[in-house]
């Protein structure tokens, strides 16, 4: 027997394209009880709305999320919006009593996710932020490494995102494609979009951030806004990079940037143990990189897993060995381990509150930038 | 307005299941006007049709081939079963006149592969093989980048499909999940399974076999059989190497083996021509490796193409650049292509036709392999 | 004709092996004018002195500095000893009137760098420091590429040095096997023994840094002291990180450590400008990665130079394309260009002078990691 | 106390070059009891060879080859001559009681190799061919890993050696320059010159082949002769192919050409073995690839190990873990081994006798091409 979870999706960008294939495809994969089913899309356009419905297969459309959240057939609320309306729009589903699942970075600030986890707090509702990258099988395969006490005492933890979009002087600011660029909509820059997934992962693998040195810069001081249409001060950060203390006393350095020539969607993070180390990237996500002091001495050497066995996180589910799978996947491991927690009463995480803890440290990242000091992670 | 093709799929695993996928997943990314339904599975146990059918969204199931093939409702077969029984069952699909979707290898030998394509093209069905490494993004764009002259005169072709999984001699052969390793179902070893696809893609981009001189092994010779429980003779090669001569005068070699030690399906291709080269491998199947004689001297080198742009293959129905997709997408874009010719009325290859080649090779590397002659491609 | 160059050595470690090799090597490559001759070794252990001059090829050996800068017939002088004798050796060798290459880093800090710049500039001295990675070939190579505006305006620089050799507790401190641990001998730790190196190469490649914010940690509290055969407190950085902004507008981040387990000599430096982007490591040092923005866009990626053919640099005295140098060549490249020098008179970087800009750099990082203040360099 | 090993060289051309550096760094860093000493160099041209002697430090010249083999005060005789020269000078300096060192390939056929083998064994004196890719430390390395057992049963082995140099038509063929073009002068292309690199390395690692099935491939057919002038037939192998079965039960794929766009000299090689296996090449020569099945599961990758450790073979004597070494040294690796061989009696191989199995191999290999059949290995 299965139990049906409705999906109301509020947005149809990027993000509600890869949340839908995932709704779309887990119960193919995974056998979980609850099976998502996509009730309906919110757009304040209909026509799009209504063909986003149509390519995905949502049973029905709405232009006005508050309608959606309404409804008594949604159980569950999956926020694709621009940064400036997840605070609004999770309040009020939370206390609605939906379950919410909202894209990331949780908030404009901490301030603001420190009231939406109020909320879904005291409405009891289950919650979870879209960090995807941590369900990737080989960063799921490097917590397991690093529970399993295998890195020994960490020394560094170093994380880069870096991306080349923007360079161009010429790419406007603001409106629905551009929304990233424009402090307004998005509240921070790579600090948000990037950094945050860096960040995500780091306290997920290596635990709390105590303080932090940051340094961020905007390169192209100007750009016309794609809604006025005229030039405007670019408030984002075009790149952020910071030094940073765990609280287990290993150094951190981070840095995103949309300047890096050469580099899409180059995530990598590298962890350096007394006893072994990981590296892992984005662009070829289906591999580990891994370092182990106990290997006999001669042997010694970077071992590249390719991370397609059926013992390796989540791939028995898949294909046979050898044979990779890709981006999207995260999603679809994200909304099963969601729907395995509404069966084991486990949260699924990050939750909004692990999620403020990330936004907590870009406040102080971007703090610190201003101020040139040193800042506490509150 | 679009037109459902009804699907009617016969065998329910591995390749079931990446077909299924594929059939679920294109219309949510491919706007083609045909768009599958998946109206029937068939397979000799219902119980387990029944299950695939429910995970998959199957809408009904069959026990009995000839029944599936006899219903009205199904508009194309799909072919998932072992390779002893592609030819009939192709024969009396296109009998009745049904389009026919055929797992690779054709056939168990050339003639049989003869006797099927002289079917469907007396039948005038649409029909298609399914070598789904063809559209593998870097793969396809490979083969844009030698149509357009890059690469020159070609001197040499060199592809390798490595795989590790029948080394331990406990392994059984036979039965339903080792059907691979028995020469009744499936013809022959690593030849169909493996050099098959490496023949397919090379008479693609390469151009047409003249003659080869072959070399097969069994290094396990005997091995107990699933369904007999008792030690029998190994039929199949587990491993085939051959040289040939192209049509176009260059060099060609060719090795596949399922006894190299660290490699699951490392499928690699490398094209050396007099303007360029070309490199690819399974492992990392989204990137391209390209070293251009053209660039400027002092900069010359391999270039590693991630390819992920939307200018690339198929790669616009994705995500964004960076982002990866995996092995189960050329399946999604091998049935695109195969919606698309239905509105085009040119057919999507490789057609049964295309397949008898590589076919044919098959069978003069096996036979060059017995006689120690090179021997001409009929 | 040939004239001779006569060298006076003084240390015999791990340097004085390097050195002397070049010194041996680099008229067997390059034709110049100016031919070394080892003409005497010095070290306070007479024994180990001669042996090394037996092993080598110097025809004397002296135990005492003072007396081989006072000799007639050394012309140079080369400085291999432990930081803390730097200064008062070459004050005394200006003195004299020799020439010096002096080990890096230059002093034990800026103030005493500033007194050996002021000495050999007073004697009107040849004097050089042995950052010798200038002189990789690639990394020669990458500073051709920028000179040649091909990178455009640059935006990001970030370079390790990471290591992994003193990350157990047992090893001690000190003596003449680990002077580099004993803040009485080196001055720093990895600042000046590593990140040194990183920004000699970052200033030579990108222009002068203004300000940086760093960050050091000694992870083994405590050694025990080879000298004296007790625990004593540990001085020295085990590691620093620092974030920096180029006097060119760009950001820069730099990281050393002797624990990042898994990494032998790992320096990597990467640079992104708007037009193209490098990267270079130690491991695999005859190698530079570029990526090109102005290639045709499908073909976009990183190109793998293999920096061995004749028109790279220093490539056309050794052997035929593809065919690797190694560490110590560069070594021989810095011989080459200075004996080249003292033909042209137009000196040999880094001089005295641009390595007293590194050691400022060092000092600021060093403060700024003490007062957790942004540190401008003076 | 040491003892003069006195080198009288024949030839100054490339591996002239290479050889005279390995005599002059040996006693750098080996300690041998034997020493070279660079006598005598012979060549036609007695003002080439003056400056090469200045060069490389030679205390002498010859202009007649048999003069300097009548030297009393020459120990050693090193044939760095085109091939066809080979036996003569070798048989003359084994009769005068010579050691001899000869380049490889030993001889222009079996034939003239066993007359050369039986000439050096009659007269007892030291002998060894010049295959230097045995002591690449990673290929050392290897050895010693296969020789541990480490592989077990061994199924593959495949290597080629890919070059572009001979791509354009205009290159001439003969003359000192390109007398490897010549087959009057090299008597094979890339048979002799290339892939019997490749088969000394494979015999050494994997012992006996068999039989073979060879391909070989002119591309251009005519080439000017750069002593005639005039438009000649050209009559080496441009690329060579061969199938072969070794003696311990493997297979074996070799290729070699001067063909392969966008590869300078990438000799590689790959073994499969039961339980592990092995990969290598020389444009990353100081790395080995590892694949160890016993390696925990999830954990089982392709390891890159940086043969630079002071316990991998050959390393303690040059620089510290993670400082790679290049080409050249694999010279002087084996001019140290030759001359330890000097003190213990055991010889260091390949000898003229080992040399001649591969010999026996190439010639098997251009009579298969020839005939089109598997040809056994005499």
């Amino acid at each position: 027997m299965s139990t049906p979870l409705n999906i109301g999706m509020i947005g149809y960008g990027f993000m509600g394209r890869a949340h839908s294939n995932a709704y779309n495809r887990v119960s193919n994969f995974f056998n979980t009880e609850h099976k998502p089913v996509l009730k309906a899309v919110c757009a304040r356009d209909e026509e799009k709305a209504q063909a986003f419905a149509n390519t995905w297969g949502y049973e029905s459309v709405e232009t006005d999320w508050r309608k959606l959240i309404e409804r008594k057939d949604i159980d569950a609320v999956d926020i694709c919006t621009p940064n400036n309306l997840h605070k609004e729009i999770a309040i009020a589903a939370a206390q609605a009593g939906k379950m919410i699942l909202c894209e990331k970075p949780l908030a404009m600030n901490a301030a603001e996710g420190e009231e939406m986890c109020q909320a879904v707090e005291k409405a009891k509702v289950a919650n979870m932020v879209w960090y995807n990258y941590r369900r990737v099988p080989a960063v799921t395969f490097a917590k397991q490494l690093i529970d399993q006490g295998r890195l020994g005492r960490i020394f560094h933890y170093r994380a880069n995102f870096l991306q080349d979009w923007t360079i161009s002087a010429d790419l406007p600011q603001g409106g629905q494609a551009l929304w990233r660029l424009d402090a307004a909509a998005a509240g921070s820059g790579v600090t948000g979009d990037l950094l945050a997934h860096c960040i995500d992962t780091a306290i997920w693998l290596n635990g709390s951030i105590d303080n932090v040195s940051g340094m961020t810069e905007t390169f192209i001081k100007e750009r016309k806004h794609t809604l006025t249409g005229k030039m405007q001060k670019v408030d984002i950060d075009d790149a952020c990079a910071f030094l940073c203390r765990f609280e287990n006393g290993s150094l951190g350095l981070f840095e995103s940037t949309r300047y890096a020539r050469g580099h899409k969607a180059l995530y990598t993070f590298e962890i350096n143990g007394e006893k072994a180390s990981i590296k892992w990237d984005l662009h070829d996500l289906h591999r580990l990189q891994w370092f182990d002091h106990s290997d006999e001495g001669v042997l010694r050497g970077w071992t590249s897993i390719h991370v397609t066995d059926s013992d390796h996180p989540y791939m028995d589910k898949w294909w046979v060995p050898g044979l990779a799978i890709g981006y999207e996947h995260s999603f679809v491991h994200q909304v099963a381990d969601f729907l395995e927690s509404l069966s084991t009463g486990k949260p699924a995480g990050p939750t909004f509150r692990d999620a403020l803890e990330t936004q907590k440290i870009c406040d102080a990242v971007l703090a610190s930038a201003k101020t040139g000091q040193w800042t506490p992670v509150e």
